[in-house]
């Protein structure tokens, strides 16, 4: 329940500064990209705060990651009254599912909040960019390396976080997020979350959205692969140089 | 008398941002949703801190939603000689009646720095824009679940933040309005809160503005409504989820 | 030497910020306003650290505002084995006559780090807002006042950062600047500040800047009279409401 | 090895925003410097905890700056294990050759994330700008005095932070560098960093990059020789002032 809410909130936030700068007529209309990176970083934000009682991963390269290093899925916290969670292959697969309804909870909710902004707008590549990453220049195998070395920072620099105590709190992962996205978002959107794609590219496919075109399902494979492959080698490397 | 020089110290920042991108002829003109975001954020932060002899809410949709989450209104700070301040009805009322009045305040300290640039500007648009937020496209059904949504998303979280702690003080609370303003004030221009929109809106009523306009109390009630039944439902799912 | 350092750094970020940003041939040329509220919230970051060992007032409107509100200048620091500084006139002239000089060694680094763009530049206007702010609207009653309400939200604000303990540090300050400057800064460009203004305005008049034009020595009392005289009043209404 | 990782992480992030900036056909092209600031920035942050086994230099004016200020490379670390490295002739070598490696990796995957849009640009001066910097208006003299005063102030800040504790943690020094791009970047694009500068440039030199144009090698000890001067007065003057 914790990963599915604090999902929810991420594609909420996420998805909804993309409706804000892309859809018709919005008031952040043409907001451009640093725009783009607060509202997905402040979503991390806030999904991280409402997941504490998992560990806040949010994202399955994440769990798949910290599995990758070793680590439990969540240290617990004994002044909460929280148990540790180990890693497990039915607890990733728990984690993981929860990802990807809350994903889908936040993309109907983005719809919900932007309803009026989606029926005003003609493109269909605008509506579907609000739901779910696509290339800039379409070449499936750099698109994959991209979201590999993309979602490698994350987790790698996950891993790093517990060796150099701060006071920043969950402010520490949505300012990385922030960084990749202002870095590494350029030719992909930067996935780095297969949930945060998959999960909206359903409700994009569901959903009785005027005028919503493909939900190009051929290139789905790329934001949920590569995420996966580059959080194992950023949960490996990270357990070998930063734990 | 804290609430009132938090919520005008709010306003203050949080209009003078508006004024200082949409009126003709400040140096600030056409700096885009992010400055604007950036403002109210840090608008939050001032008037946080201003307020923090009575918990800081600044804003009826927290006052109602912690109300309605079960937690005192101000935890009290014995360090500083200050007792809690517990939720009853009088002080709920004593709360909202303070910040509305504190954000009328704001509200003229607003007109009185940009005077010059009011009187320079001709659309009577963007002179309400600086008091009260209006919907991109009028829908008030879909432009109240907006607000609902926005400021579901603060209280909520405003109440996560309690068990996460770290060291960004008033800094958190000013980021969540920046990721909220971000991502989801694109349809509505994000009050979620009814102070802050009634009061500046009372305020271009009675000033005599040149060239004002009218101050459309047609849409006046959907940011009273819709940031209340978000924050009373943020503060239920709050305590029952992430307290 | 502190306060002369500090505000020296202050000067040279925030000058060069404005220089990126206006002046002909830079990377940073019609960078916006966001970009110029952190160059200077950044520069008032580093400032800060810089001036530690006086309590890194770097501005005379927070020294009166401090004497006013009846603090010592800096508490004192025991394990760095600094004393306290207490709030006296001779103190009061050392901290401004350092601020002042501070303030024109930075203007002249900003010239020298910028030189070829200042020679690029033939709008005269341009080089002058680099030294020092003028207003968008000319009227010294106006302008007064908005000098005033921007310098009082500062000091006003720096005191109650006393009660409401963080680990933000000297960023809380850098913050609260950025916020002035984004929603206070429309219509004279935020001097807060007395020598910010006329240290680098001294530095205009002085320099054989190509084709600089006036210094506009007309206005310079504003950011002189405006944050003095709001530095005092958030002073003592700071000690009132919220120390 | 930890000075290879953070410095590759953070060319990788460094030289990432400005491709995502300059190329053509990228997701965040023509988006501002105030964005190329905080990709920087967040690379700084995102390299330096990375990098905290070797006290996150991954910047040889860094390295010169505290030889030069009579510090250790490492304070060490006890409770993780980690012992404190001295600032030897020898360690100065190893962390300076760790740098320009891990800069020439980051280079590599810059590179590679980017390989798409490198193909699609016809500018051979936008390519270049991925990996190194260069002059807004060339002339050799005063593009070192901006590096110099750059780097300066790097150093300088970073020694006053160690007697001004916050909860910030890298955070702060990534803002330092975001303000430093933002105010003195204008002129070089702020280098402030040799490996930074060289590792890439070989690099460049070295790749078969489609329609690169030329690596300009004359200008390429600007960026070498302005930091390591700047590092070493940053260093000494940090020694005396704010240590």
């Amino acid at each position: 329940m914790s990963e599915f809410v604090g999902t929810a909130l991420l594609i909420l936030l996420g998805g909804g500064v993309v409706a804000n700068v892309v859809l018709k007529g919005t008031k952040g209309f043409g907001g451009g990209w640093l725009l783009i990176n607060f509202g997905w970083g402040l979503g991390v934000f806030v999904g991280v705060y409402a997941a504490f009682k998992s560990g806040a991963h949010i994202n399955p390269a994440v769990t798949v990651g910290l599995w990758a290093s070793g680590n439990d899925f969540f240290a617990g916290n004994p002044e909460l009254g929280l148990a540790a969670i180990p890693a497990t292959p039915l607890n990733a697969l728990i984690y993981i599912v929860a990802q990807v309804l809350g994903a889908m909870a936040g993309a109907v909710l983005v719809y919900l909040v932007y309803k009026q902004h989606f029926d005003a707008e003609d493109d269909a590549g605008a509506k579907l960019a609000v739901f779910s990453t696509g290339p800039a220049i379409r070449s499936y195998g750099w698109n994959l390396l991209t979201e590999i070395v993309g979602t490698f920072v994350l987790v790698f620099t996950v891993i790093a976080f517990g060796s150099t105590p701060s006071g920043l709190g969950p402010l520490a992962v949505a300012l990385l997020v922030v960084g990749i996205g202002a870095s590494l978002g350029g030719p992909t959107g930067y996935a780095i979350n297969p949930a945060r794609d998959l999960g909206p590219r359903i409700i994009h496919a569901v959903l009785p959205i005027k005028g919503k075109g493909t939900s190009d399902w051929g290139y789905s494979w790329v934001p949920i692969v590569g995420p996966l492959v580059g959080g194992v080698i950023g949960g490996i490397a990270g357990a070998a140089l930063v734990a």
